[in-house]
């Protein structure tokens, strides 16, 4: 596996989005956040999904010039309109308002309906916590796994993030529903691997760790099964409501993955003053539990951080398929 | 198994908290909030959970005369120093209070330091969706799992509760941390069977089913393992941190479960006049899917309903020896 520079990756990316007609100033800002994925070690939603996300604007799906809409607030709480606009810059717009609304009232909310997908969720946890601001965001999906006592999809994996501001690296949770996202799987089926715990049915209604087989049944696990899958419809069921938007089922019956909705709550946590130590105090407390032989406890966050270090220092790894598919676009 | 009517069970209640020396207006209160929590069937944190409390008011952990108060306030956030009083009560003043910042702001907060267990938190996501609005509420608890990698308890089971209003049933998820309660577990071990999936470790280190095994290692297992062992560090996270109050490594170095750290926030759903609708369309969709033979698709709060019907039409079933302690209080 091949590594490029940072440079190197943004300006490629920066290229194809100005050939598919997005202006200098979006590009721009795009591609930064598809090279940071790359860079934080989220492949997935890195280089390995741009082709993806290209195809969804040639195919329309992704308003390349849209830009999202105020449609009305009240109170600290604003419901904007992603206008079907690229779901990365709606994220980023509608976060920024929120870390605003934040700042100025200790809280806020900004809904979002008619997005397209944000790629890495975390991307805004970890802006939120450069803005020394909490954050809670949410998105619905199309859906992936069955709920709890059903066999076919109908919930989404609607990941959640959660991000809490720290000077010696950001505590950042990015926790899709599934167990194992279909992404796992398929890296697992190509190693010929089976997956480390159970991560869903096989053809016999038996659980199993077989990626092959689940990917077939798609009876893939919630985390927690009937907890996880409790708590993917209350995310939906949030998102939807908030936002006036589209819910996993609407999404479910389109064509593509496009038209979704999503959810960013800010705290400023400048009502205690006090907060870094007792971040700090909880994070060396669970990591001085006593580790199990050859492992470690990691806070959410610390292996990202540890990976874009790395990364900074000896380039982002790049897949060969996937860089000379870009070098093709 | 004896089944009572809610006002027996009530007045027995009130009796022993008149007995133990709360006002006539606060033994009314918690009695009411144990009495709710047995006809919804959360007998745990009912019946079976009184003479716990009873005992925590004689050893002075909880103190039966504070009342909670506001410590300072940061626009819609407001955060409040609990007194060490009877934890159902503050939860319940705390987020009456957070639901008048929301009617007011459309969202509001309020982080409650010094208070104590309480007992059920889907109650005061039930109260929120009673007054039209939506909560999410968390609590932090003593350690009682190790967090991902490590084989000791350093994380809590910190219940997350998010509530939605709805005219034919509020849609309430009350999920702690642990993919098995340390009462489910006792449960399965009184009535010498296994759990239905892997819920710890054993002694040697395997996953395991067996009750017995798992409470000797004290290694249960995180909903979706290292997914809620990184959502339990968040939630203590931003219940210390909003409350200013109590960590779970604080809580689980002092002699009981007391000093604890919560969460509330309220949304106000008005901003979507459709909201009804949108809940009720994910719902259907979520309970359509084709359903395993012999199963059904719950919704969050669903069986709570049922059971709270059915307990009202033919009475509380209370366990024996249980009711035979309250008598003797």
């Amino acid at each position: 596996m091949a590594k490029v520079t940072y440079q190197k990756l943004f300006r490629e990316f920066e290229r194809v989005l100005l050939k598919s007609g997005f202006s200098k100033t979006k590009a721009s800002a795009i591609a930064q956040i598809f090279t940071n994925n790359s860079l934080d070690g989220v492949y997935s939603h890195g280089l390995n999904r741009f082709p993806v996300f290209i195809d969804y604007v040639r195919k329309g799906w992704v308003d390349k010039n849209a830009e999202p809409q105020l449609v009305k607030s009240f109170g600290v709480i604003e419901q904007w309109d992603g206008q079907l606009g690229p779901g990365m810059l709606n994220a980023e717009i509608c976060m920024q308002r929120a870390i605003e609304l934040a700042k100025k009232n200790g809280m806020g909310c900004v809904a979002l309906k008619r997005t397209n997908h944000w790629m890495r969720g975390g991307s805004y946890g970890w802006q939120a916590a450069e803005a020394d601001c909490i954050a809670i965001n949410f998105t619905n999906t199309v859906a992936i796994m069955p709920p709890w006592g059903a066999k076919e999809p109908a919930i989404g994996n609607n990941p959640l993030i959660i991000a809490v501001p720290r000077k010696d690296g950001h505590i950042v949770l990015d926790m899709a529903m599934s167990q194992y996202s279909y992404g796992k799987m398929q890296e697992a089926e190509l190693k010929h691997e089976e997956l480390g715990f159970y991560g869903g049915y096989d053809d016999s209604g038996s659980l199993s760790r077989d990626p092959v087989a689940i990917r077939k049944t798609k009876r893939s696990l919630p985390v927690g099964m009937w907890k996880g899958s409790g708590l993917a419809i209350m995310l939906d069921l949030l998102a939807s409501i908030l936002s006036d938007g589209q819910t996993t089922g609407d999404i479910t019956q389109s064509e593509g993955e496009t038209n979704i909705s999503q959810v960013f709550i800010c705290i400023d946590p400048e009502l205690n003053s006090n907060y870094e130590n007792i971040a700090n105090k909880i994070l060396d407390y669970t990591k001085d539990a006593q580790n199990i032989d050859g492992d470690t406890v990691y806070y959410p966050g610390e292996k990202t951080l540890r990976t874009r270090r790395q990364n900074e220092q000896e380039g982002i790894p790049v897949d060969d398929v996937m860089w000379q598919k870009l070098m093709d676009l």
